[in-house]
């Protein structure tokens, strides 16, 4: 049975994706994960700030995980790609269109307002790129062409979130992901 | 000189960018504008809602006529697509990486909050997607290809906002512009 702690987590991590880290107060997350209102400042000893870099951290190195799975599981990068964005798609439509990148709607909540956080985010968006940059290495492409393909795909993947969650409907994923998957296909081959 | 409700409306559409919605309070939006407080609810009688509504058409409305000046202004629509990227991180990196797309993190906000919200960024997101189509089928494309290449287009360049927001460097906009114009060139020509 999951920790306290780590419920608190998950839940914020949760209500971060459909409120925002302005729009989710302590108060919605103790109710949301079922905890007593100190355990909070038990854990978090710094309040919401501490909280909330915590949590978007925690969810950079599960999102890595996803994408190292997906593509530990593709015959080559071009199906991972593919499989990626189709797989997005799916949990957009199964979640009501809430749950996209985990961390992309707070990272621009507080790019010019938080300092500490925007850190965090840029850190956890590094650690993806250098994730994908690796992928792409070792399918053939030099440093410099790894990273820039990682960037695009990046990109896409996140712009297509936003487009996808305000129309409600997964046209910008299957758009981006056809462009990605021949784009990397191109650039391996 | 602009009236009241301008003053409003233009400092609105700032505050989102830096903030996002729900990060911008009444409050601050009277006294950035330097309007007395009433004037919120003599030109928005349904308050924050509304107004956040009108600004987010208004500021729709102002950012396609910047695409189709862009447009407009190139030789052809390769140049216009790297001219739109390369004038997106000049700006960015102008205004301290504030200025990117002005209702993105306000549309990922209210995504899975407040639905008339969302369907009005829903109609603006629509509306650049038919200003793109229409300038990528001037250019030769089907009218299926032109939708598909301003959807990987605009994916592109709002998921390198959120990357170059929370690095302060313009890395992706340049990856993604660059990616961009050649995917470009190559379904024009």
């Amino acid at each position: 049975m999951a920790s306290t702690k780590e419920r608190i987590m998950d839940t914020t991590a949760g209500l971060f994706q459909r409120y925002g880290y302005t729009g989710t107060g302590l108060k919605q997350i103790v109710a949301s994960a079922n905890a007593p209102f100190g355990s909070i400042y038990h854990h978090f000893p710094n309040g919401k700030a501490q909280l909330g870099e915590e949590v978007i951290r925690h969810s950079g190195r599960m999102y890595r995980e996803l994408f190292e799975a997906i593509f530990a599981a593709a015959p080559d990068v071009e199906t991972a790609t593919s499989d990626f964005f189709l797989g997005a798609a799916e949990t957009l439509r199964q979640t009501d269109y809430a749950d996209a990148c985990p961390i992309e709607t707070v990272a621009l909540e507080v790019a010019s307002t938080n300092e500490p956080l925007r850190k965090a985010t840029a850190e956890v968006f590094e650690s993806w790129i250098a994730a994908g940059t690796e992928r792409f290495r070792a399918a053939g492409l030099s440093a410099h062409e790894a990273r820039g393909l990682t960037i695009v795909f990046l990109s896409a993947l996140e712009g297509a979130f936003v487009l996808c969650r305000a129309s409600k409907t997964t046209e910008a994923l299957e758009a981006a992901g056809a462009h990605m998957t021949a784009a990397v296909r191109e650039a391996v081959t």
